[in-house]
């Protein structure tokens, strides 16, 4: 853990990727992008949701159950042995197969000594044209995670999951430092909204929760045409005042380098004292569907 | 209520104005401003927070207690009566004294028959160098509020409210369509972070809740050097996928007038349909303090 006296930097990188239809090239690919990453000086490396195969999601087909695998299982194998010949801590989203007939989008991290800390499973599972995710994924059951790494505590969240204010701010009360979103997130041909006003909104909420929760953002998402879909890349990262502080372009693989100061944390907190002042005893609400008028 | 074909549109004004030593003059000008505001069409007006009387809270001064009123009151009635003349709703910031010695920093809402549809307790509470919030208001405990008006539920937050997601999640739940936050917001001379940095996290926090929820957003500050503090103005209205619709300028008094068509709530949460996805059987975790590790 770094020191305490002003001077807590991390090094983070995001592996922005494009991804091809074969996964044990994705997976090879994947390690030599987080060895060129570590060689650059990062601590903490994150790939983007389901890195190892095609967003098979785009329809409902039952044979891509065989591109789950187990956690641990042949990829977590090889990340431990990257994380622990680099030194660095890794996030991976991987297609989990829990038993037969049961799977999850789960991220795993893996700490500097190749260890296996833990597995989230997705909690906001979508479903929309072309990201079919509910015929797939169970939604996790095990809660929001975060995970006391060699660089600092860290959240973990994936995709969908970035939408809802509810999941970052569980993740900071646990202690979270920097929040880690694996993403996989594009658009289609003619939608009413343009990609760039969904880009603009993607980033918008994020660094929200950040300013809100005055944590650090890692959000990495892949790039590329697969199917119908044109995933936007544009991976950041953002400090606990919700500036950007590095980013990715739309098209190109890319590795997103940033150093965040953990120590940023305490002065924004100290500014802008939010934790505070929250009102835990009026936010019941907050668990209900909806609340409906009484009559 | 505006009908439900597609086309429902509420025109929205909020006054942004600098405020003057002199309480009665101060009323005097907002009711001009808000006659102003209907009749370039406004059908919802917003005044901002304390918009009474200079920002006291930059001391801690008993003396300004006697600035505070009951609702009803002068102010109220005044108000109500220019929302019944114009058919305009009215919201307005106003210090409230709930009885000797219990302050709250209140808004309250009139209906565009002139009826008061309630008032608005703030619940976040600042205390910062400059804002001594907390010496003079008592927290609200009558929780977060909507407001079914002639044109469309409304949600009242205050200012510091604005940096919590619960509270634009809670509105949003009980059925808000636009969130209205009067506000009192600067900066130091001097401070760690610039002004523009700061503008840009307020701005960003509340348009990361609009995209969350799906909601519009209208936020108005006051602007003008008082004492040490220099209020930013950058009132502006965003829309239920982030955009800002309307802005007003950092230093000038102005009516940011916006078009609010409620029925592009529906289309944007068609597209991201987040509330379907809410995991409510998981944020029990929001209302603690902080979730402290397990030995």
């Amino acid at each position: 853990m770094a020191g305490t006296n002003g001077d807590e930097n991390v090094k983070v990188a995001l592996i922005q990727m494009s991804v091809s239809d074969d996964p044990d090239a994705n997976l090879e690919r994947a390690l030599k992008l987080i060895d060129e990453s570590a060689r650059k000086g990062a601590q903490i490396v994150c790939l983007p949701e389901l890195f190892r195969s095609r967003y098979f999601c785009q329809s409902e087909d039952a044979d891509n159950f065989s591109l789950a695998e187990t956690i641990p299982g042949k990829t977590t194998e090889m990340l431990s042995k990257t994380a622990k010949r680099n030194g660095v801590v890794l996030i991976a989203g991987i297609f989990e197969k829990r038993t037969r007939g049961l799977y999850h989008n789960s991220a795993v991290v893996i700490d500097a000594d190749g260890s296996l800390l833990g597995t989230y499973r997705k909690m906001h599972i979508p479903d929309d044209p072309h990201f079919y995710e509910k015929f797939y994924f169970t939604p996790g059951d095990t809660g929001f995670k975060v995970y006391a790494t060699k660089y600092g505590k860290i959240g973990v969240l994936i995709c969908w999951d970035q939408w809802y204010p509810e999941a970052a701010r569980i993740a900071t009360l646990m202690g979270a430092q920097i929040i880690f979103y694996p993403t996989a997130i594009g658009s289609l041909p003619g939608e009413e909204k343009s990609a760039e006003g969904m880009r603009s909104a993607w980033e918008t909420v994020q660094r929200g929760h950040g300013i809100a929760n005055g944590v650090f953002i890692a959000s990495v998402n892949r790039v590329g045409k697969e199917g119908t879909l044109d995933f936007w890349g544009s991976s950041f990262v953002s400090g606990p005042f919700g500036e950007v502080v590095a980013k990715a372009g739309a098209t190109r693989d890319e590795i997103v380098m940033a150093r965040c100061n953990l120590h940023e944390i305490d002065v924004v907190r100290h500014e802008w004292p939010f934790l505070r002042d929250r009102r835990i005893d009026a936010y019941k609400g907050i668990s209900s569907r909806f609340i409906d008028e009484k009559d």
